[in-house]
């Protein structure tokens, strides 16, 4: 797909990680302009291009795949006649688990708990909604320079619903040089340890620890919950 | 990893996917020997094998991985020594998702309809808390044979919440000679439509179909929510 575009679009981080080509225009832009970065790739493949829109991990998983169809739906007619492919990929939940054994091994959720496009109650509500309901919750977007205390307020309203010793993990740049996992409890996990790049996954009462000597613990949801008959 | 190894376990089906390699050992399991089948790969791999298990999806998501660690966690001190590394992949919900737009574009969760491993009535708490706090929700192992009138029962219980032009997706075998996806609503959604192979979207109020002339509608849910500020 990236080989045969005459244009790559996207966040500018992401396309430092596409090797060059010749005769490819590359279009980056900044990490929060998704609806007019949308536009431009729309414009651009509307014109006849061949477009790439590059995204991190999957890019239906809160990034470009949705902010692409928000502007087709508002865009002209024309843009609804264009060739759309989206490929999918490991988002950072998978790549996270993956890391620390099978904290997503049943029922969960993945919440962003960025407030520019919703209401922090709305974020609030669903926290409840998926703890109270034995959920594991993936949490995407935790911090930005912008949004500095949402993931400490939503860590103490878990802690409301779920036991001190929940199992938490941090992950950031999973695959990347820069990588870092950190395996936590709810009552321990310290909301400055997360930033930009990070994912948490807060267990459910089913997510439970193994220690291994020499090794790095495990992490797993079990398949089974109580009250199987 | 697989072409490092001494032997493969896994599902038969999986496993005929795999290419043949000489002298590397071949266990195909039944599909629902999941317990059995990771007891032999860490039998095999204590005893100095290298195993790979090969899942479909990602082995993170209502696959091997938690039925590994929990094997590890109920068997012999020696198996926590064992070097563990466990590959993400694409898992349905993201290659579904992916071929219909962007439904998993906000906020969702990922539910799995087996009660073979929790009660039913658990199953059901579980899909009124994610309707009722506005998830789409994945539904992964909407029927098998011994599970005839579990998904029926679930859109039934979220008929309740959600309105009848819900858009939902189902989603087989996606990139299989044998994929099918169809576009419906909640109102529509025919039970008896879904197989084993079969992964469900059940969208949100923020989730919109995008007609287009001449190809298939786009599927998305909206990244913003009533009420943002």
């Amino acid at each position: 797909m990236l080989a045969g575009a005459d244009a790559l679009y996207g966040y500018g981080r992401y396309l430092d990680r596409v090797p060059a080509r010749q005769g490819q225009h590359r279009h980056p832009s900044d990490n929060r302009e998704e609806g007019a970065r949308a536009i431009a790739a729309l414009e651009a493949a509307a014109s006849g291009a061949r477009v790439a829109l590059v995204s991190g991990g999957d890019p239906g998983v809160f990034a470009m795949a949705a902010a692409v169809c928000e502007e087709i739906a508002a865009g002209p007619e024309t843009w609804r006649e264009l060739d759309v492919t989206i490929v999918p990929g490991v988002t950072a939940m998978l790549a996270v688990a993956a890391r620390v054994g099978a904290p997503l091994g049943h029922d969960f959720c993945a919440l962003s708990l960025s407030d520019n496009l919703k209401p922090w109650a709305l974020i609030e509500k669903r926290l409840d909604a998926a703890a109270g309901a034995g959920f594991v919750i993936a949490l995407y977007n935790p911090v930005s320079r912008a949004r500095p205390w949402q993931l400490g307020s939503a860590l103490e309203r878990l802690r409301r619903q779920l036991p001190p010793a929940t199992p938490v993990v941090l992950g950031r740049a999973v695959g990347r040089s820069d990588e870092r996992v950190t395996i936590t409890t709810l009552a321990a996990a310290d909301p400055q340890a997360a930033d930009m790049a990070t994912l948490l996954i807060v267990g459910s009462r089913e997510t439970h620890v193994i220690a291994r000597p020499g090794r790095a613990p495990l992490v797993y949801t079990s398949r089974s919950a109580p009250g199987t008959p």
